[in-house]
């Protein structure tokens, strides 16, 4: 491949932010560079890098994009659900939805960014 | 790692937008369901999923959350530009933003959203 993707978050607090990421996905610190604070995965595994920039303006809309942890079959949905609110992520659907084949609950990181966790 | 990430995208036109990342990342189609339609990397690469979901509203501010395609070591920056933009792509910033060790422009997709070139 010619080039790798990257993902990159406005945030007011990129600190929390990447902290939260980071033990959201099981990444690792990567370092920070002006405005920029990056997290990448473990070593052995191939993941994007995220990237969390901090900015002014604060979030006035739901995002357009937004990322789907998908659990490996056989995994907790709800276990890993309680694990992300304990780091600091909030509940958007009180119950599962379920369509497609799937069950995911949709959250907030602290930065109020929407995710889904998806048990197939 | 006990989760994958994927990458979900709203869209007005899930069809365009997931031709148009499909041929920026030399990625392949997987299929579709419901709303639902995938794209994802070529056989032997590792790579995030993308998922275009079409949605009733359109974009009403800029993304907190964008890709950034990092170019290799030695890419042609403002061929990949051009490439792109050939795809439907639009320019958001006419001059490359230099910062950080890094050059990119910032780019629209054909349903707007942002996101970055970027040569090392």
């Amino acid at each position: 491949m010619r080039h790798t993707l990257t993902i990159q978050f406005d945030c007011r607090d990129g600190r929390r932010a990447a902290a939260f990421w980071a033990e959201a996905l099981g990444y690792r610190a990567f370092g920070s560079s002006g405005p920029y604070r990056s997290i990448v995965p473990p070593d052995g595994v191939i993941g994007p890098k995220l990237v969390f920039q901090e900015v002014a303006e604060p979030k006035t809309s739901k995002n357009r994009m937004h990322l789907d942890i998908d659990l490996d079959p056989g995994a907790d949905l709800e276990a890993e659900v309680a694990r992300l609110r304990a780091l600091g992520a909030t509940l958007a659907s009180a119950d599962p939805i379920a369509e497609e084949g799937m069950r995911w609950y949709v959250l907030r990181d602290p930065e109020g960014n929407e995710f889904c966790v998806v048990a197939a």
